[in-house]
């Protein structure tokens, strides 16, 4: 039990986002859990282990860190980027194995919006031990990655980014239909990345029949990341019917939904909580008028084209006091090419 | 004369930035003179005098740094962004002033391009001066200032950026004509402060008709900035004789050109070197196809629109491979917008 140790603010600050750090290096991997990092502190203020959500059925990142920890965390300090759960789940409950390893305190960064799992903190602080929420540091250098998860779980759809690569001007491919390559390496290689770190790509139906593409997350030397997201069109034309089209699809798999909002269920279901909509313009408008477009990432190139491909193939509005309007997250260079990141 | 002062790199290197951001303090107030800034540091290498180039007529930078300087000049050196002129124009070399002055060493950034003021550096290594010529360190933290002089100098016309204020998806009006405020207030601020370092504002008739600008900087309260650029038309169409149109501009003040070309001629032969055009679609078309464009000043806000009125107005090429294409300078974050600057 005992008296909370002398553990300097700046030190539970870079505790936190070496958790956040921890957690963002398993998004995608995760799902349907929260890719959540936890780390341990000795009494001395020393980090003695670090966690990661494992996949699921496997332990929880405070499981991970512990054991990392031994025997060092007893009166020691836990600090985890979600609120322990409570529920004994495949894995038991965290904050019992917290309390039985003599942890002193919890610093959490979300509490647990999950009804089942809730309880936590109150269990933690009716054990004696000094739990407390905490927020993010500013400019932490590393992105929340629980965000996708809890809106998932507020809203029981995967949370959606809409990517698109584009001419400083908004177009994703010139009258004669080119569009290779508008954005440079670094950029090439930036989506592949993101799209490790996804539970699904979305195309329409018209990009898998255009583009053939395989949706596979890669390496710069083109092998095959260890995670891929799952592969997913949406519309109702048959891409087996047509002669020699999508055959990369047809050869790696893929899922099918006829409509946006049966795929946002059936792939909710069916584990997702964080996916990627990569196009075309016909399925990014009708994204974006059922307003199911929580962030953007857009990859703006250096060229400029007058005419072509729009990034949207129809007005959302008429007139620009009703566009849609989204927040500024980030702003990365990427070569000569800039991706933005956008929240709602 | 004497031997050269032991001033160490780092030394050299900071006065350089010092000398930059002097001269990029008098950007729009020198032209047809180039906006240079100077750094005397004394013997042990302390900046003892600042100075930038003055309103065409009086002083050039080094003039106004060893004014500052004085005695303490003597044995020192003199750090600055351009070759020091060799010629007798309206203020004297400033070759001569330095020697005069007893300045044992001089570095400058940019050797002089005008056949007239050059050979200043060999002058002053013939009176026993320790000349050379250093590059502008990496990440700065200015610009440089010179960049549309020379440029100006060896196209000799106007260095020509384009600027304009888009939705992310490339529209900057809505299909209702609709186009403020596409960007916040932080940008509109920016792109006050930028047009009182410009020497002219070049705008369209049709966005003359349309939007009856003041063409005007102005700062935050609405006053009106110390330097003003001239305000400039382009097209055949007569702002005077329609009715109740312009009527800001015909209140300020303008010149009209009939053409693209005219402009940049007219506007150099009367001094102007470093121009903004500020739209609308089918001007930025125009200075697009006459290959005019040095620089781009893309303001990007976070709006969607799908359709309404593009940055260009027509295909400047049918293939993406032919479109012309930017290099990326630099991109700054001004609130919920992003302002991504570019060269040629
Ligand atoms: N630069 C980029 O970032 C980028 C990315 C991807 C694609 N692209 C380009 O975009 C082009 C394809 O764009 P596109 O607009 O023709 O095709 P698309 O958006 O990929 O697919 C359009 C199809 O999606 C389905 N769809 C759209 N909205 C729907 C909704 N609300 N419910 C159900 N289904 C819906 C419909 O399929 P059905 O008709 O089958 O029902 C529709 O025909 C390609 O040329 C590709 O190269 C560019
Ligand atoms: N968001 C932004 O950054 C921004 C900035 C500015 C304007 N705008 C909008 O843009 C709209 C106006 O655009 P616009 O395309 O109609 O008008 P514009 O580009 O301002 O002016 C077009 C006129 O410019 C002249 N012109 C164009 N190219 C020329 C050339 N090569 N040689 C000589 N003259 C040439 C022609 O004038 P004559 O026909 O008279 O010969 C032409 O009709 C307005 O609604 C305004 O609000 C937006």
């Amino acid at each position: 039990m005992g008296a909370k140790p002398a553990i300097a603010e700046s030190v539970a600050r870079s505790a936190l986002v070496e958790a956040m750090r921890a957690g963002d290096s398993v998004r995608g991997l995760t799902s349907p859990n929260p890719p959540v990092g936890a780390v341990i502190l000795n009494a001395e203020g020393e980090i003695v282990g670090v966690g990661a959500t494992q996949p699921p059925g496997s332990a929880h990142a405070e499981i991970m860190a512990l054991r990392a920890a031994g025997e060092r965390a007893r009166g020691g300090t836990a600090v985890v980027t979600l609120e322990p759960c409570n529920h004994t789940g495949r894995t038991g409950p965290c904050s019992q194995a917290l309390i039985a390893a003599g942890i002193a305190a919890v610093d959490y960064l979300h509490a647990d919006p999950n009804p089942v799992a809730t309880g936590g903190a109150a269990a933690l602080a009716a054990a004696g031990l000094k739990v407390r929420q905490v927020s993010a540091p500013d400019a932490a250098g590393v992105s929340d990655a629980l965000i996708p998860w809890l809106l998932s779980v507020r809203e029981q759809r995967p949370h959606v980014t809409l990517k698109f690569a584009q001419t400083l001007d908004g177009f994703t491919a010139a009258i004669d239909g080119t569009s290779q390559w508008i954005t440079g390496t670094q950029a090439r290689q930036w989506v592949h990345a993101d799209r490790a770190r996804r539970d699904a790509i979305i195309i329409g139906t018209g990009t898998a029949f255009a583009d053939d593409p395989s949706l596979t997350a890669r390496y710069p030397d083109g092998s095959l990341s260890e995670h891929q997201p799952r592969r997913v069109v949406i519309g109702r034309r048959d891409l087996t019917a047509a002669g020699d089209v999508a055959r990369n699809l047809r050869r790696l798999g893929y899922e099918q939904y006829p409509s946006v909002e049966e795929a946002l269920v059936g792939l909710y279901a069916e584990g997702a909580r964080d996916v990627l909509v990569e196009g075309g313009a016909g399925l990014a408008s009708a994204f974006l008028e059922a307003d199911l477009v929580d962030a953007i990432s857009a990859y703006v190139a250096p060229v400029l084209l007058g005419a072509g491909r729009g990034v949207l193939d129809r007005a959302l509005v008429q007139t620009l006091a009703l566009a849609p309007r989204f927040h500024r997250v980030e702003t990365i260079a990427l070569g000569e090419d800039v991706l933005i990141e956008y929240a709602r």
